[in-house]
C-alpha cells in the first residue's frame, strides 16, 4: 500500500488523520480537496509532501487547463499550502514546468518524481542502517521523532526506513518514539508502524528524550527533516532541537535521515525559513497558544545527514 | 482558599485532578483516600506533598492511634506513596518524631509545617521576583514548566509565585506555560492560575520551549522543584532538563524557585534519587509507554537557585 499514489484519475491517500483507529483510503479529485488534505496533515511528511505538490499540479492541469490564470493561482495555492517543508513547492514547480506540454506530460513527471522517492527510500534505508550500525554496533536502542516511516513517504520512509532496515538485518534493539505533540505523529503513526514491523517500542512524551539519552537509555537519535539548508542546519518537526541538544550533551549521534529533495542549497542557514506556526487549538482551547510546528536544528548539533545519494559526516567537518 | 488543609477534622484538598473545568474541594479523613489523592496527583506539587505527608501522619494517628504496629505501617506508606520529592517523606518523617505525644501534638506539627510553608511562598515570590528583575531587567517574559503556583504549595507557590509577584510590581511582560505531558499540569493548572491572576500567557507544548527560546521569545526560564541535591543537581518534573539545555544554549537564566524543604543535603547528587516512573497509560493507551515523571537537571545548567531563605548563584560558584 502507498501513502500517495495516482490511481484511477485521482490522487489517493492513507488519510493520516484517522490512524491508528481506521486505515483508510481517500480519493481527492479537485486541487482545493488536496490543500485541505496538506493543511490538516492527512497527508504529511517531507517525501510525500513532495508528490502531492506534483500531483495537485496534474490536478490543476485537468480542472483548469484552458484557463492559465486560473491554473496559475491553482498552482501558486498549491507550492504555498505550507511552508516550511521544500519538497511541496519543490514538487509542484519540477511538475509545473511541464504545463505547456500538457496533462499527460505533466501527470509523466509527477510519476517520475514519485518513483524517485520510491527508489530514494529504498536507498536511504541502506546507508542509514550502514551508518547507525558503524556508529552504534550491532544492536542500536534509537529514538526517533515524529513520524518518518511510509507514511511520510510513498513507501519506506526516511529515518523509520533506515530502522526498519536495521530490523530486517537483526541489527536493532529496539525503539522510543517520541509521541510528537501537538498532533502525536509519533504516538499514532510511527508507533502504528512499529507495530506493523513487529518491532519492540515504547512512547514517550517529547520532554522525555533528553532525559531517557541521559539516563543510558538510547544509543542514538535517528529522525528526518523538512528542509536541511545550505549549511547544515536542519528544519524538522518541534522537539527535534530539543533532542538534539539532549544527544549532544549525552554524547550520542544525532543522525538525519532525508532525501536529497529534501536538501535545498537555495537556504543559506535556519534562519532563512519560514517556520509555520499552526493554530493553538492544536494544543489547547479555551486558554492562548504558541504553537510553532516546525524548529532548527544548528548544523553543529548533528552527527550525520543520510540521503539517497551520500552520508555528510558534518561531526567530521564535511558540508552539505 | 488553600491547596492544601486541615478543616474540620479532615485533610480539605482542592482536586486538581478536576481542575481547569471544576474548582471542587475534597475531603481526605482517612490515610488510605490521602494516599490515592497523593498517587493520583489529586495533590502534588512540593510543597503542598510536605503538608499532605504531615497531616497524613495525624490522619494516621486519630485512626490507628492504638496499634503501634498499623500506624507505622501508615506512616511508612504515606511517606513512600510518592518517590521522588523530598518534602513528601520529610513532613511525614517530622510531624511522626511528635507521635510519641499524642494526636494533639502531631497536629501542632503538621500545622506548624503548613504555616512554614506559607510564610515560604511568600519570601520565596519577593527574592525570586528581585532575582529576575535583576537578571533580565524590568519586563522579561518567562517560560515556565509544570505548575508551581498556588496549587503547589498551599498559597502562593514557588516559581509561579515569584512570577506573579512581578506581575503584581508591573515588572513581567508575559508567560510562556509549557503545558507538561501527559498529565498536563501547565496546560490545566498553570493557565488556569495565570486566567486567574490576569497575567498575560500563552501555552505552548513541551517541546516547543527550547525552540522559543532560540527564536528570541523567553528571556527566562523559571520553574520549581520536587528535590535539590546537594551538589545542586534539581530533580523536577520531566522536561525540565530539556528547557535547562534550551536556555544554557539560548544564553538566558534558567532559575529554580523551591523552599528549603526541597533542599536535600542528604542526597549528594541526582544520580541518587529515585525516579518514580509512572504508568505508561497516562502517555498512551494501547502501546507500551515508558514515562518518566521527573528529570534530573545537572547543576551546571543552573544559572540560580532561589529559596525562602537565599540565592544561591550555582553561575558564580556558590554552593548549596
Amino acid at each position: 500500500m502507498r501513502t500517495i499514489d495516482w490511481v484511477d484519475g485521482n490522487v489517493e491517500i492513507i488519510d493520516q488523520t484517522l490512524l491508528p483507529g481506521r486505515l483508510e483510503l481517500r480519493r481527492i479529485a479537485t486541487v482545493e480537496d488536496l490543500i485541505n488534505a496538506i493543511q490538516s496533515l492527512a497527508v504529511r511528511g517531507a517525501p510525500a509532501l513532495g508528490v502531492a505538490g506534483a500531483y495537485g499540479v496534474a490536478l490543476a492541469a485537468r480542472q483548469h487547463g484552458g484557463d492559465e490564470k486560473l491554473l496559475l493561482d491553482a498552482v501558486h495555492r498549491i507550492t504555498t499550502a505550507r511552508p516550511t517543508a521544500v519538497n511541496l513547492a519543490r514538487g509542484a514547480e519540477r511538475v509545473a514546468a511541464l504545463l505547456p506540454k500538457g496533462f499527460d506530460a505533466v501527470l509523466a513527471e509527477a510519476d517520475a518524481l514519485r518513483d524517485e522517492e520510491i527508489a530514494a527510500s529504498a536507498a536511504m534505508a541502506i546507508r542509514g542502517a550502514d551508518l547507525l550500525t558503524e556508529l552504534c554496533g550491532p544492536a542500536p536502542r534509537v529514538l526517533t521523532h515524529c513520524n518518518t516511516g511510509a507514511l511520510a513517504a510513498v513507501v519506506g520512509g526516511t529515518a523509520l526506513g533506515a530502522v526498519a532496515e536495521l530490523h530486517r538485518r537483526g541489527h536493532l534493539d529496539s525503539v522510543i518514539a517520541s509521541e510528537t505533540r501537538p498532533l502525536l505523529q509519533g504516538a499514532r503513526l510511527t508507533s502504528w508502524e512499529l507495530g506493523q514491523l513487529g518491532i519492540d517500542f515504547r512512547v514517550a512524551v517529547d520532554s522525555a528524550g533528553p532525559f531517557l539519552m541521559a539516563r543510558g537509555e538510547v544509543d542514538a537519535v535517528v529522525l528526518g527533516a523538512d528542509r536541511i539548508c545550505g549549511n547544515g542546519d536542519t528544519v524538522n518537526k518541534v522537539g527535534t532541537y530539543a533532542h538534539a541538544l539532549g544527544a549532544r550533551r549525552a554524547g550520542i549521534p544525532f543522525v538525519v535521515v532525508a532525501p536529497e529533495s529534501t536538501v535545498d542549497h537555495d537556504t543559506a542557514s535556519g534562519a532563512d525559513v519560514e517556520i509555520e506556526d499552526r493554530d493553538g487549538a492544536e494544543v489547547v482551547t479555551g486558554v492562548p497558544a504558541v504553537n510553532p510546528a516546525f524548529d532548527v536544528t544548528p548544523h553543529d548539533l548533528v552527527t550525520a545527514i543520510v540521503t539517497d545519494r551520500r552520508v555528510v559526516r558534518l561531526d567530521r567537518g564535511e558540508r552539505v
